[in-house]
């Protein structure tokens, strides 16, 4: 684990604004403001040649006059001043810096060069580097505030357990509202701008350490080191702290390698969808979920298991709670026969099931409510409980009575999450917060949280499971490094495959593929097929040509040596008129297989988040419906089961209408065999398909009928993504 | 069109309450106080046999008593009461009663058949029930309070132009609270409860004709009548009145007519989805949503056109917006050139395609977005603008701003919706709502609101074409009757029909099917095989015998006459071996149809919806997928044009991957034909299933390979659903 330790600069003892100014129209005049008010105790040191005192602090002309150590430099100043900063820096041993100056990356060509030279010079001196182009950050509950952001200004936020990372400074500070809003207190509030230095997942790894945070939000547009990515949300999981995430911009389908048809279907987007669910991080689609979400899990925690109860006084309104848990795939347990009987004793028209219907009784009896609440976290067991209490809710009695309940049943059921749904004015949902519990109008949002907690339930018990796979960056370590794998897998050859070379290549990686030959003459081809035995398959075997049918360049059911000579004649002739140009290796032989369901399997290198596995349904079906899911490398046996049953079609493996479960197993098993060959593989491998894998019914296994191998060039591999290539850098 | 008109009803000149009480405790004191208290100005007569006066009002003993017209009298009394008070009211020419009181059709057979005596007295008296077992209604505009509901207690709802009927009573006392938070005015708010007579229907008729009321909120768990359900539905959309629904209850698949498999893939709940699109109501799918769309509509009124603009001062949440905008299928339409121009010559950083960022410069320049927002609607003609403005829209000054644009936009361009995303408080939110602008601190929520408004719009267009579709209610009238209809299309021979006579059925009705020939003996069809041409298929004809291939009973691709007579002993072999029960009506000799794309094609009588039409994929994927759209009977050309774009396999007959477009008009008009059929039949038909249907290469057509047709029995249809079929009550 390579994270960095951030906590000179997150939690720094010093502070310098260089920058800094008594005009308040000034950036630089909104840190130190904000230090002092917030009672900052470590040492200020405001930086401005033409000032003695700012805010009453002495002020120094340049970094380098402090002479003493300075934690954390903010540069508050333009974009053509830093360089000479810098150098102060440097010269007066400053360890972090965070720079709010634009003018950089974000500019064009110019200013990347600039932000390079400049992040290059910073770490050549051992110097961190937040932003730049950046709004800072806080650490609430130490009074760090470097930051220029505004709306501190507006109302500060209570110190907490939510550590909020956005790579926007605008959504930051947007979020920092909201909390605020919601009264959700924060422990660290980062923006990280254009990342020359530090980026999300650093501060992910941070927060993962950080004492003071419970609670994970990370905002992001984009990801540059996949593998950071991955270790820090793996830091997260193992500290037992929840990431919640948004990562906006679902690009098409389409934006990688072309040549290869995994990668027409493959979306970056579905890549990062299968990247958060890999790593334990929830990600929510809009503001409203991320902050529910997060907010649920600062204010009750995760609750003890994916039971949840639905507590309803609206038979309609329990229909609809049940709906929406059905839609969410929560586990809505009936009571056990004798909860129901206790239920009915009280109410005789109670529906008892799960939704519990409590009826309009309970407005004449007001107490059945924590009766009928008590039955289902004590009895019945349910983790979570949602209550749905319609317009009687929120009555001043009835606000009164939820107090009252939520503290009683948090008290008497520890670790419960316990939802209201009425009308609650910010008063009262305080109140309910402070007492662990959560309250919101609508319970579909409800429901959404409860969704959210049994994602990570189930996280973690994938997670503390006594066989859980091993952690994926110990998989990297335990590969042979390529550079020394002679005999070993390793890189790839350079340059073209042909159909043979790619399932003979596979084959050696212990993936299962058709019995072939590969011939060169009429004589080869027929003894070939005798040897196979018919019927057979015979295509043209050519690194040149993708689509082998579209040229006639391939026959099915090839019966006898007749057949199999008239095929072989048929197949050059067809491959010579219509690629001329291209280089043919003969043709390949292969044994019919019958019977069994297709798939699609491949491998390929994405240039940010390093080698993703794709699993795809056969046939017409993976296109017309995107019928595919994504892993990225490793993925163990239990992801690679799980990614038969996402699915859209995974019944048809199943043994639909009558037909014989197929061999399921044998499926898994060469996913992770493909994921370990395409590892191992490292960046010598651009991409590779299985097209169609076919899986034989249940004991009889599955093969790849067919296979396309790209291999990346060496020298371009290694310059456009450095971080992601194992030889390079793992 | 024979919906009621209910205003004696919903807008009474003098109001008894039956029951009425000086004891705060009893439900019979609440009307006469919500009444007195909000100055009902009709009269008002509380009926107490042991009191004077009640609410400073003259208190009768008796309806008899009053002597005067009672246009409405509410019944707040035990069900033990309201024989007698029946009685009373029809001896004083009571016109309408609302019971409150419970113990009826929810209490089961006993309560059922109570209800049902007092509705058919009540009727026989030409007296309107809206109830038993709900919470009264609202006429909040003539403060008509004919509830109970404390709700009301709590804070009274201003006057507007929402109404809000439902069917719950703590649902709709739940919406009044709701309402009455976000400051949403209403017109009316009806709770129907058990409905033996007033149904939500008849509630949502009487509003599409009340002036007051402009948009409708409606609350379903189920519907007795589909036919009153879409009448009323057309007549508030004739009336311009957007109709929201929430409807509760997403059934399990398969609640439908046994034997048949389209039954097996229909779900009453799909059912309802297509009942409300075809018939413009928008279905919203939470409590937030439902409140949301109305609210929009309510304020801002529908928007002049479907083309939305992003605006935002966040490039990251304009990422959000746009992939928000995209799921929702909004049209983001680019901006003209010049106009892209425009913003650029003042901020040159911005991204002006749309969404379009201005960026950070908007601290600096406030006056930017008005600027922007007036390119946006001027030059670029959106007629919907979202704009987001992350915490800086939170400030005073900008709060201020804001209003005044709200104002200007909205002044200077008439009737565009326009939603601002920022923190905005109570207040903000009601001086932006006041101008008829909204404000969400989700933009994904506002996203949503357009959607909805999109749906509006497109139904709009729909219904306003030159060339609309004939009113469906019109449809029926043009058919010829049942009854009469001894030579024209009408009702099914009652009883068994095998393949053969289900096809000869359908073509009949145009529908085209295959060419076959119906033999009884080995020369037969020989004769038969050689006058259609071989290749044939040759299956055994029973209506007995379901799945004929299960049994051995369907041979393919025969291909001369030995092999037909050898087809023949071998089906009729298997049959009398599998089946020995059934009754054997020769063999169905049919064309080998080559090519194409399978579909299925249904139809069946839903017990309260009426006669609903399906289209399904072919094969596998209609069951694997739950590849299936459904329309209520009459479908149009259109509307059926529009099923077969809704299918998930849609591209597979739009010519996929090199294949032949496929022929969708022939698809198309077969839709129309047949739901022309079901109708004709009326409640002679169960259901009727073409699979496969084969939708052959454009300009080749479409046919029928196999048809299932059950009938009804005359008896038990007429018993069930007498509202339904068109041969008894149309």
């Amino acid at each position: 684990m390579t994270l960095p330790d951030l906590d000179s600069f997150l939690s720094p003892r010093s502070i310098a604004i260089v920058g800094a100014s008594s005009s308040p129209a000034k950036i630089g005049a909104v840190p130190v403001r904000y230090l002092v008010e917030h009672g900052y105790d470590g040492a200020i040191y405001p930086i401005n040649a033409r000032a003695d005192q700012i805010e009453g602090r002495r002020a120094y002309p340049s970094l380098r006059a402090v002479e003493a150590p300075i934690d954390l430099a903010v540069f508050a100043i333009p974009a053509s001043s830093v360089d000479a900063a810098l150098d102060d820096a440097i010269a007066a041993g400053v360890k972090n810096i965070v720079m709010f100056s634009a003018g950089f990356a974000e500019m064009g060509k110019e200013g990347e060069q600039a932000q390079a030279a400049f992040a290059a010079r910073a770490k050549a001196a051992g110097i961190r580097v937040l932003g730049p182009n950046c709004l800072g950050f806080m650490n609430v509950a130490r009074a760090v505030y470097a930051t220029f952001s505004p709306v501190v200004a507006t109302g500060a936020n209570e110190s907490g357990c939510v550590g909020i990372v956005s790579q926007s400074g605008a959504f930051g500070a947007y979020a920092y509202a909201m909390a605020r809003e919601r009264g959700l207190g924060l422990s660290a509030w980062i923006t990280t701008g254009n990342e020359s230095d530090i980026g999300v997942a650093d501060c992910i790894a941070w927060m993962a350490r950080d004492p003071a945070t419970r609670v994970i939000m990370a905002y992001l547009e984009g990801c540059k080191d996949g593998r950071k990515l991955r270790d820090s949300l793996d830091l997260a999981q193992a500290a037992g702290k929840p990431v919640v995430v948004v990562k906006v911009g679902r690009t098409e389908l389409g934006a990688l390698t072309a040549a290869s048809h995994t990668a027409a279907l493959a979306g970056d987007d579905a890549v990062f969808d299968a990247l958060f669910r890999q790593h334990g991080a929830y990600r929510a689609r809009t503001i409203e979920e991320f902050f529910d979400v997060a907010h649920g899990l600062a204010v009750a925690g995760l609750p003890p298991n994916k039971q949840v109860g639905l507590l309803t006084v609206s038979g309609g309104v329990g229909v609809m709670m049940a709906d929406e848990a059905a839609d969410a795939a929560l586990e809505v347990t009936a009571l056990p026969v004798a909860a129901q009987a206790m239920i009915h004793a009280r109410v005789p028209l109670a529906a008892t099931h799960n939704p519990v219907d409590i009826t309009g009784q309970v407005t004449a009896e007001p107490d059945l409510l924590e009766a009928t609440a008590r039955i289902m976290l004590g009895e019945a067991g349910h983790g979570s409980l949602l209550i749905f209490l319609a317009a009687f809710g929120a009555t001043p009695a009835m606000r009164i009575l939820q107090q009252q309940m939520a503290q009683a049943l948090r008290n008497d059921f520890p670790g419960r999450l316990i939802i209201f749904s009425t009308l609650a004015d910010t008063a009262q949902q305080r109140a309910l917060e402070a007492a662990g519990c959560l309250s919101f109008t609508d319970p579909a949002r409800a429901v959404r949280v409860m969704a959210a907690m049994q994602f990570f339930i189930r996280q973690q018990e994938r997670v503390n499971r006594p066989d859980a796979e091993t952690p994926w960056s110990d998989a990297f370590a335990a590969m042979p490094a390529p550079e020394d794998a002679s005999t070993a897998p390793g890189p790839l050859r350079r340059g073209a495959h042909n159909e043979a070379d790619a399932l003979r290549t596979l084959a050696a990686h212990g993936i299962p593929i058709v019995p072939f030959h590969r011939a060169n003459s009429r004589d080869d081809v027929i003894a070939g097929a005798q040897s196979l035995g018919f019927p057979v398959a015979m295509k043209v075997l050519s690194a040149d040509i993708t689509h082998k049918s579209d040229v006639g360049g391939v026959v099915l059911n090839i019966h006898d040596a007749d057949e199999a000579a008239a095929a072989y004649a048929r197949i050059l002739d067809a491959a010579r008129s219509f690629a001329p140009n291209a280089r043919i290796d003969g043709v390949l032989v292969a044994r019919m297989v019958r019977g069994g369901v297709e798939c699609i399997l491949g491998a390929r290198r994405d240039p940010a988040l390093g080698v993703v596995v794709m699993l795809g349904s056969g046939g017409v079906t993976v296109e017309l419906l995107g019928d595919v899911t994504f892993r990225l490398a490793p993925v163990d046996i239990d992801q690679a089961r799980a990614m038969v049953g996402e699915l859209k079609t995974a019944r048809l493996l199943q043994g639909f209408r009558g037909k014989p479960p197929c061999d399921v197993e044998a499926l898994a098993e060469a996913i992770v065999r493909l994921s370990r060959f395409a590892l191992t593989a490292g960046d010598s491998l651009e991409s590779v398909e299985l097209n169609p894998f076919v899986v034989l019914p249940a004991g009889q296994g599955a093969l790849a009928l067919d296979a396309v191998l790209l291999t990346a060039p060496p020298a371009t591999t290694n310059a456009s993504s450095p971080a992601l290539a194992p030889s390079t850098s793992f």
